[in-house]
């Protein structure tokens, strides 16, 4: 239990954070049904039926074989969005000794408490950029908040800092914190952003970048405060995006360069991503994990 | 310079190794460009020309800047196979410092030399197994050979033991070690092979098996010449499997239990492939190295 806390107060943040996550979820996957119904028929998804987000729930064992809480993903597979997760997870339990060193606060006691929401988007059309978002509160002898968006537009010729989407995003991303700066800095999480989502292999970038925080324990209320501002914001800008794209017609050969370019988020995915690597050695729920993959991908 | 050959019997032997790889390359590269023009032709490929491979050579740069030997690679996209690599590549340098303790004989003298062969086939028919078969020579202050090929049927119904093709080249691998029992051991490499190419993840296996060996440093004359035998047993193997099932139609349900199945190949290649992290985080040649990925691949 961190130090500055009483169990009391520690149980009702952790019921408040994992309520917002939850209610975070309810909202995002409303609100890309919406988008679903409003979408424009287009030549290739005109077949597809509006979809609708599928909940499954699973539960997670701890590496000691003790119940560890569990989650639910959100899937839905639409004519807007090819496949999208919206997952919320509440676990607990104790490190693995081999990760133990890795957490903050966790060395000389490895039981944790986590609860977050995780979101990976991939769309049909490739005018619509792909995104990701996470929050998430982590307590082990310490308690913070991590998490931030990024967007990753699939075209090249949309993939510059200049682009609409591009300055819209950044903008989005920017409110949160300039309107947190007790314990947000735009600079440095856009930085932080810049430098986790990049393919070193390739000496490319995932996408055009965003935010990107962790270890947020200053001041519980602001740092709540501040993540929540950050799932707002990501709220009111990404459907905003999709909309602007969403009835722009696209050609065999964009499709074509969407499904390459999911071949690096793949590599990033499987290659550098921390929470996906993790996931996948700690016995995580692999169909959780996962699920971030996009649905179609070429290496041609 | 491993301590029991002079500088001379290094040389030549570092040359017919390279050779041989090479020489290996041309006749598989003919025997699967007879394949193409063999092959029967299959309603969903009838408009595809028979495929011949495309030789691109590459340069490696060490990682402290000077000239590091290169490779080429050849690439064929047919009728038959849709995406296949039979790459050589004869590289030379110093590991960096991170790599020197995870490297036999490389401890104190960080200087390496290397020349191999490697393959992966993904063939357009679900009903023809996915391949994979690389062998090397590898000098630092010792010298090895390792290498294998293993089996991936993507189709569930024929990822089983019984399986003819399963037979077929299971025998094929036990038969080069059965001829050089001096230096291999069959039940070994078998099993290294299937605690290798397991999805610790997912707990299952990349496929049905085959052979894996590295560190063979007893005997150069009866290393080399096993080797040699492991890629003739190849040559003799796959182009059969391939014919044995290359006029067999298929639905697209078994496409897409194919492009799921290719996942899994892509999941085991960027998590657990040694070859392929070790190549991208020291600076390999990343068109060559990630040329194994599948073409398409799905995650529903």
């Amino acid at each position: 239990m961190p130090a500055n806390m009483t169990d009391d107060t520690l149980d009702k943040r952790k019921a408040q954070a994992r309520a917002w996550f939850e209610s975070l979820r309810d909202e995002i996957c409303a609100a890309f049904e919406r988008l679903e119904d409003e979408a424009p028929a287009m030549p290739q998804t005109a077949a597809l039926p509006a979809g609708r987000f599928v909940r499954t729930p699973w539960q997670r064992t701890d590496h000691n074989g003790e119940a560890g809480g569990g989650g639910v993903m959100s899937m839905m597979h639409g004519r807007l969005f090819e496949k999208v997760g919206v997952h919320c997870s509440t676990v607990h339990g104790e490190f693995a000794p081999e990760f133990r060193a890795q957490i903050p606060g966790a060395a000389d006691d490895p039981r944790f408490w986590a609860s977050g929401i995780s979101l990976i988007a991939h769309l049909h059309n490739p005018n619509i950029p792909a995104v990701h978002m996470n929050t998430r509160f982590v307590v082990t002898t310490k308690a913070w908040f991590g998490g931030g968006a990024d967007l990753t537009p699939v075209l090249d010729a949309r993939r510059t800092q200049s682009d609409p989407d591009t300055l819209a995003f950044h903008a989005a991303m920017r409110a949160p914190c300039d309107a947190h700066q007790a314990v947000a800095d735009y600079g440095r999480f856009k930085t932080w952003c810049d430098e986790y989502f990049f393919l070193k292999h390739r000496n490319e970038p995932r996408g055009i970048g965003g935010i990107f925080y962790d270890y947020l324990e200053s001041d519980w209320d602001k740092t709540f405060a501040f993540t929540q501002d950050v799932g707002r914001a990501f709220l009111g800008i990404y459907p905003k995006l999709v909309r602007a794209n969403f009835a722009t017609p696209w050609s065999d050969k964009e499709r074509e360069e969407q499904l390459v370019r999911r071949g690096r988020y793949v590599e990033y995915n499987l290659l550098y991503d921390r929470g996906t690597i993790f996931g996948l050695k700690t016995g995580g729920n692999v169909e959780s994990i996962l699920s971030s993959m996009p649905p179609v991908v070429k290496w041609p």
